[in-house]
Order: C-alpha cells, then sequence, then structure tokens
C-alpha cells in the first residue's frame, strides 16, 4: 500500500497544505516517507460537515447492515496484512509480537461491538403503553430509545496504535451506536493511522454508506484538535492521553456555546498494595510480577503501576530490594517515539529526594509516607518503566495513604486470605478513588467484555460514569428520545408493539422479549 | 410545626447569620415570618463534610433499608399534612388542588424509586466469570456493579415546591442510590422547603442513618449556589431552572479543578408544529387545547409549547384567530413570586415587530417565518403565560423552521391520519433537536415512569444523556466499578455467585436471574 500523506476526508484524499511533520522510526528518531500535512480550518469544517450530512442515514441503518459494516471494517484491516504491522513497528517501536496481539484486539473488539449490535438490546428499549382508564389522568402511551448523539471526534492515542486510534475503541462504540466520526490522527504514528482509514473507508465503500460517515484528518499542532472540538458540528469527544491535553479538550468542549460531552481517560497511577501477609507468602514472586507490570510495554500502559504501598517490616524492604535489583537488569526497551523518550527522561529526572532501588532503564524509587505527603508532584503520573515505593509506618498510615488518593482506573490488593478477610475496610476506601479494583493480579491488561469498567474519578477520566474498553463503551455516544402516543407505523422499530428484534425490552417496568399485546 | 428559618445541618437547626430574607405571599409580596439566613461558607462546608462522612455507611445500607427510608420519607411528607400545602400556596400562589396534585407526585416518585432500589436489576450487575483455559491469555473473573458517586448538591426548583425541590427528582435520585444529599433551597418557598427537610430528617432519624446524609441550607445570593457547586467534597449537581443560573453552575463545576458532572434541566420552547390535516379536522379544538397548555399552571411549566408552526393557510389564520380569542378571555393567575411575574412583564414587553393575536394575561403573538429566522431572540424562553405562532410559507419552509431549531425538552407534532403518514421526515427532524417527540398530545404533564426522559439537546439541559424524571433519572448520579479476580467474602452482595437477590444480571454477555455456577 502506497501512503499517499493526505487526509482522507468522507472518502477522498486531500490536503491544502503542505507536508510538514512525518512520521520517524520510534527507536532512531529517523523520519519516515511520506509527509503529512496539517489539517486546516477549512478541511476540519469539511470532514465535520460530511459527517453532519451523514448522520440521519447513519443513524437510519439497521442492526444487521451496521453489524456487518464493523465486521467489515476487522476484516479490512487483518486484510492490510503485514505491512500495516511493520509500519506500525517502525512508527512505535512496539514489538511485531504485540501489535499482532492489539490487532487482534482491535478487530476482536470491532466484531464484539457488531454481535452486541445484531443483538440490539443495547437500545434499552423502554415501553410504558397507555392506560387510558388511570386516575385522576390517564397515562399516554410512552416508549423510549437510545440514539445516537451525532458526529463524533476522536483522537488517536499514541500508545494503542491499532486498538485506542484510528479504529480503536472510541471509533467502535461510536460507529456501532450509528454516529459519524472524524478522527485526529495521533502524530506520532501518522502512517499507520492512513492504513487504517482506507481499511475503514472499505468498509463503508462496501457497505454502501454514505462517504461522511468517516474521515481521518492528520495534525499535530493542538489548534487543530481545539478547531475539531468547538466546531459546531462536532456533538461528543473520544480521547485517551495525556492529562494536559485531556483537560484542555475537556475545557474547550465546556466552554462552547452548546457544550458537547468529552470521554477523556487521562491519567492513573494504578496504586497497588501489597499486605503482609501476601509479602510473607510470596514476596519474591510478587517482586517479579511487579517488575513485568511496570515494564510491560516499557511502561507506557495507562494501567501501569506507578505507585506501591506496603508497611515497613524486613519482608517489605527484602521486597524493595528484590524489585530494584530485578529492575536493574531490566534491557533497554524502545519507546514510542522520541518525543515520549525524551519525556519519560526529563519525569525521572525531577524525582528527587527519594530512595533510588534501580537506575538503569527501568527506574524504581522508594519514599516513606512523610515524604510522599509532603511532596505531591510524587503522585503524578511519570508515563514509562517508572514505579515508586511507598513505605507507610504501619496499617493505619497504609490506609490513610489510601484515603488521599487521587482519582484512579485501577487499584489493586496483593494479599492472602488472612490479608484479604481483614481488608474490607482498605476496599471501601480504594472504592472511593477507583473504577476498577483488583485482588492479587496486575492491572496491565484490559479485557474487552461486558463486565469492563475502563473509566474512574478524574484524573483517571473526565466522567467516571463511563468507560472506554468494553462494551459499556457504547453508553458514551447516545442519548435516550422518547415516544409519546406515537402511531405504530411512526415508531422506530425496535420499539413497536411487536418485538420483531426479539430484544429485550422493559415494559411496564419488567424486562421482557415478548410483544406488547 | 413551627418554622424556625434556620438551616438543617446533618440534623442540627443552625444558623450563623442574622435574617436576610423571607419567604413572601405570592399574590401580594407580603413578607411571610419567619426570617431566613443565608447560608455561610462555614456551613456550606459543615453540610458537605457530614455528607462526605455519612457517604460510605449510607453506600453501604441495603436495599431493604435504603427502599424503607424512601417509603419512610414518603410518609412523612404525607404527615405533614395540610399546612404543608397551605405555606406552599402561600409561598408559590399555586392552587391547593396542583398543589396535593404535586404531592402525590412526589410521594409516588419516592415509591416509584423505593420499588426500584428494592428490585434491584437498576444496578446493572455484570459478571464475566475466568476463563483459566483461554488462549493466548487466560481472562480473570470481572464483575461490574453500579455505586454511588458521594454527596450530590440539589438546587430546588421555583415552579415545583414539592416535585423538584427538596424532596423532588433530584433528591430521590440521588439518595436512592445511596447519595447523601445537601439540598439548596430555592428563595421563593422556604418555609416550603423546611418543612419538606424536616420530614426527610424524620425518616433518616427513623431509619437510622447517619445524619450528614441531608442537609438544607438556606440562602439566595449566586455565591451560595456556586459555593456548593465548587466544594471539593461536591461530586455531583442536579439543577432545574434558568439558563442562566444552570449555565452558571454548569461552568463552576467544569472549571473546578476536579470537575464534576451536573445535570441541569434548564430552558425549552417545546414547539409545536399544527399539520393541515389536523387543522383542517379538529382546528378549533386544537386551539383550546393549546390554550389550556400553554397557559396551565400559569405558563410555569418547563414543558410549555412557546413556539406553534403552521403553514400559511386560511385554516391556520382561523386556528391563529381562535387562539388569540381564547387566550384574550384566559383569567389572571398568581405567578410563583412577584419577581418571577415581573419577570414575565418584562419579557413580554421586549417582543416587538409581531403580530399580537392576544394581549391579555396570556399573550400570543404571531410571526411570519422571515421574521422569526432575522430575530434570534425570538427563540428565546419567556417563562410564563406567553406563546409564539410562526407561519411558514410552506411545508418546505416548515421543514427548515424544524431543522433550525435549538434542543428541547418536547417538540410536538399534531397531525390527522395522512399528515403522519408523510411525517417521516419532520419526525427525523424533531430527533435531532428534542428528547421528547409527542404525536396529537401536548408536552406539559410529564409520566413519571420507566419509559420517560425528560431531558434534551443543549440548552434543554446540560447533558442530553441524561433524563431528570422517571426511573433512568437515578443514572445520573452512580458509577461502574469493576472488580477483579475478588474472592466470594470481599465481592459486593449483588455480584457473587448465588444471585442471592434475585436480579437480572448480564452473565457473559447474557441477561438472566440464574445462580453463577
Amino acid at each position: 500500500m502506497n501512503l499517499h500523506g493526505k487526509h482522507l476526508i468522507a472518502g477522498q484524499a486531500l490536503a491544502a497544505q503542505a507536508p510538514s511533520f512525518t512520521g520517524v522510526v520510534a527507536a532512531s528518531g529517523q523520519p519516515l516517507a511520506p509527509g503529512f500535512s496539517e489539517a486546516t480550518a477549512e478541511e476540519v469544517d469539511q470532514a465535520l460537515t460530511a459527517a453532519a450530512a451523514a448522520a440521519e442515514e447513519f443513524a437510519r441503518t439497521g442492526r444487521k447492515h451496521r453489524s456487518d459494516f464493523l465486521q467489515r471494517i476487522a476484516a479490512e484491516i487483518e486484510a492490510l496484512g503485514e505491512p500495516l504491522l511493520a509500519r506500525a513497528h517502525e512508527e512505535t517501536g512496539l514489538p511485531l509480537a504485540r501489535l499482532t496481539g492489539e490487532r487482534a484486539r482491535t478487530c476482536g473488539q470491532l466484531r464484539l461491538f457488531a454481535e452486541v449490535v445484531r443483538e440490539g438490546s443495547w437500545m434499552e428499549a423502554r415501553i410504558d403503553p397507555a392506560l387510558p382508564e388511570r386516575k385522576p389522568l390517564p397515562r399516554p402511551d410512552i416508549r423510549r430509545l437510545l440514539q445516537p448523539l451525532g458526529p463524533v471526534v476522536v483522537f488517536g492515542a499514541s500508545n494503542f496504535p491499532l486498538a485506542f486510534s484510528v479504529a480503536g475503541g472510541d471509533t467502535a462504540s461510536a460507529l456501532a451506536t450509528g454516529n459519524p466520526v472524524v478522527v485526529k490522527g495521533h502524530p506520532a504514528h501518522p502512517g499507520t493511522s492512513e492504513m487504517v482509514a482506507v481499511a475503514i473507508n472499505r468498509a463503508a465503500a462496501a457497505a454502501k454508506l454514505p462517504p461522511g460517515v468517516f474521515s481521518l484528518l492528520q495534525g499535530k499542532s493542538p489548534e487543530t484538535s481545539l478547531r475539531l472540538v468547538r466546531h459546531p458540528l462536532a456533538e461528543a469527544v473520544g480521547f485517551t492521553g495525556s492529562h494536559t491535553a485531556g483537560r484542555a479538550l475537556f475545557d474547550a468542549a465546556a466552554q462552547r456555546p452548546r457544550p458537547i460531552p468529552v470521554s477523556a481517560e487521562m491519567s492513573s497511577l494504578n496504586p497497588v498494595f501489597v499486605l503482609a501477609g501476601a509479602l510473607a507468602e510470596r514476596g519474591p514472586a510478587l517482586a517479579e510480577e511487579l517488575k513485568n507490570s511496570f515494564t510491560l510495554g516499557v511502561g507506557q500502559f495507562c494501567t501501569k503501576p506507578g505507585l506501591v504501598f506496603g508497611v515497613k517490616s524486613p519482608a517489605w524492604e527484602a521486597f524493595a530490594a528484590a524489585v530494584g535489583g530485578l529492575a536493574q537488569k531490566v534491557a533497554a526497551g524502545v519507546m514510542l517515539h522520541p518525543g515520549i523518550a525524551a519525556g519519560f527522561q526529563r519525569g525521572v529526572a525531577g524525582v528527587s529526594g527519594v530512595e533510588w532501588l534501580a537506575q538503569g532503564t527501568a527506574p524504581v524509587a522508594r519514599v516513606t509516607s512523610e515524604v510522599f505527603r509532603a511532596r505531591p508532584e510524587l503522585a503524578h503520573e511519570i508515563f514509562g518503566p517508572f514505579t515508586l515505593l511507598v513505605t507507610a509506618k504501619d496499617e493505619a498510615d497504609l490506609a490513610a495513604l489510601a484515603r488521599a488518593l487521587d482519582g484512579q482506573l485501577t487499584a489493586t490488593l496483593q494479599g492472602n486470605a488472612a490479608d484479604l478477610a481483614a481488608a474490607g475496610g482498605l476496599v471501601a476506601l480504594l472504592e472511593k478513588h477507583s473504577g476498577r479494583l483488583i485482588v492479587n493480579g496486575w492491572p496491565t491488561g484490559v479485557e474487552v467484555c461486558p463486565a469492563m469498567h475502563h473509566g474512574g474519578p478524574y484524573p483517571a477520566t473526565s466522567d467516571s460514569r463511563f468507560t472506554s474498553v468494553g462494551t459499556a463503551a457504547l453508553e458514551r455516544f447516545v442519548r435516550p428520545i422518547c415516544y409519546q402516543n406515537f402511531p405504530e407505523d411512526l415508531l422506530p422499530v425496535p420499539l413497536r408493539n411487536r418485538n420483531t428484534l426479539g430484544i429485550l425490552r422493559l415494559v411496564n417496568g419488567q424486562f421482557t422479549r415478548d410483544d406488547v399485546t
């Protein structure tokens, strides 16, 4: 596949500006052909205008049609074959094995959402039939269905060039629920973005959908991103990335004359609490597992454990020493982008007044709880293979540390049976600050399934009520519409008396798949 | 019941400041004893600190306990008897019959939510059991449940002193889902607010709940409202009222260091489209019904039809004349507050360059579509018994008017069978801008039921994905928490293998009430 370096606006390869940036080989910083252009204000407008024009037709596609479209996107991505993985490997430095897995996850996610769309119960059809005899007033017939919001602006993330990028979870969620998508590609992997966008366009054409259903804009200027969020035709935003960028988009969306919802997944330290019994029973194994988790993917996961809490004890000392020893031996990894590598170096260089347990490619530091409390900058995410151990004085001090946490995507407990039997209080504290609690596992590795919640109190995400992973991610881009006293023919099909789709509906407050009689 | 005029902070009657305002007789503006004090910054802090302290215990109350609490609130409100209605009547001017109905709605809503809480499926329990043999990687056990957000700040609305005030839909939604509530009472009915707050406190004491679960603060300064929204312990906001006030609260919440979600229901014109067949078949009846709807409750409903569209024709002329004639004869009503009455007069006085069809207590104006487009101020809500007819040139012009609408709570079609058979395109346009579509009915009158959606695109509400009426209103104040690899004993009861609650759960992507085996 020859890369053209242009935007893909409603199926057309266009670029008004001259190329101004390229992808680079992650390992070396060496530029990769072709050049890519910054999207202009007019191109932003073109993409969103086309998306808005496609919105109504796309919203009305039947479930089989839309489900087939998602399946087709997965097939077209797979049909790109090895060249996609090769380009992604060059641009991100991620190993081919990892990218193969990420492609499987991306396509698996599209297929899972396709299944959810085909099944149809996600629309939450609700029917309260008329009660003409009710006193003092009759009740009209009232029916409700989730419907798409309209054009969704999606920002590709650097650390998952497939699964959280052009055809990642945000795009899949928005398309599954009938919303056109305008993706702003991440400038660290523009070639990968273009290839995946071509696959989506092929699928849209095969499904005979209006081409405005999908556009990809390239660019690296924050102004382009803000322009997309501020565009009057944008209806929602999906983002995964840094707190700084996410907050800027959130603020821009909130300050619009007509604010729009932002689903931003931003920043998490993913604290791990290592309890005494676990330390005693399997301290060395835990040290190994922690090292594996915080260095997985060169530490470039939003779920990387960046804070590890334990109570001062000989076992904790041994654990700390073991983590340091293992981390010291970690081989250098290639980070996603020279800029990210430089940011990591700066972040680690800024950590001072700590005890260094390892200082190689995977640095590990330790502080006492007093120092940790006195230096709030230690509780800011450093993106990359770094973790900080915090030594609590006693159990009460450990609980106080849990209580003072910022919002997190995850929190983890390592404990033996006795630890866990006594951990109810700690769990309650961690529930307050976290979206996902893990026992005797590690936060890296996020399942795509109905029960997953990948979200958490701010700053982990901009709205803790929504997830960006799992089938519940669809809920972000829909709103209910209520139909009162509608004649059967004018009702959306899922709300008609005969439940021809066989979906689960809430009728008179009871869940049923029966027809309304 | 003797009113003390103080705040009710975690069960205590307190007021640091001297009284600075009173309720007034709505009809006359005459002050009503006692005086009420503005809540101080310290009192705001006290209430939210107590709420936060109560949050964990309240979140853990079992479903029966919490359900009984809601039932008890309803019973305690009813036990206040006639004095509550008498005070509300004095403070708001609303007729006793209306207030009796509103009390029934308020208590019915509490009891409906109590039933939903007792049934338990609202928690959306999801379970994806472990797949230890899965390749390439095993799946851990993942379970997910909706949990409360924490302290919710609720603002009482002027126009429903019971159903959207201290124990109204926002409070009921928040308490039902296990969130402590701090209400800022509306200054137009402080006595009514105090009485209902006492009822809630009695119910909390009877249920042996921590007193911080509910507080009422009085005040009329916007600064007090902003202080509540900005308080670090506030986790969410519920508001019904004007666009100006709602937007100010939304902005304050979005600008916090840690933004919190705001559910604000603000402004809606509730357009009505009167189609040709309906005009021909029942023009006079429609004129009567429109007059009844826009003057119901002296036009003080968020669902008041404030815009009526029709195509130029002799029948439309006759309809307009009939509406004007009927409106001219409407008797003067008492508005909620002298300030609201004055605001209505100012709003109507600002309407110029229109044809007046009625100019009495229920003014009706008319403009052509050209004038309507040229003067965007005509599409701003005037709170009170006023409506504006807009004459379209033809069907295409009518569609163009529908297309250009702002976000609305409701949109209504009046049509005969032939009109409706051809109305698919118009429905599609109205879906884009509205939360509830009504055929051959009127928007005033909002059912409290599972299928109701009382929300809509901005400026109707701050987030179109949520409703403030109906059982789905509970969704505003909860967030999912995911439990990964938890031992059975440490899991919340609704997520354990044995479905002892008998709730509907999503297990392996299938809805079931079965145990997990």
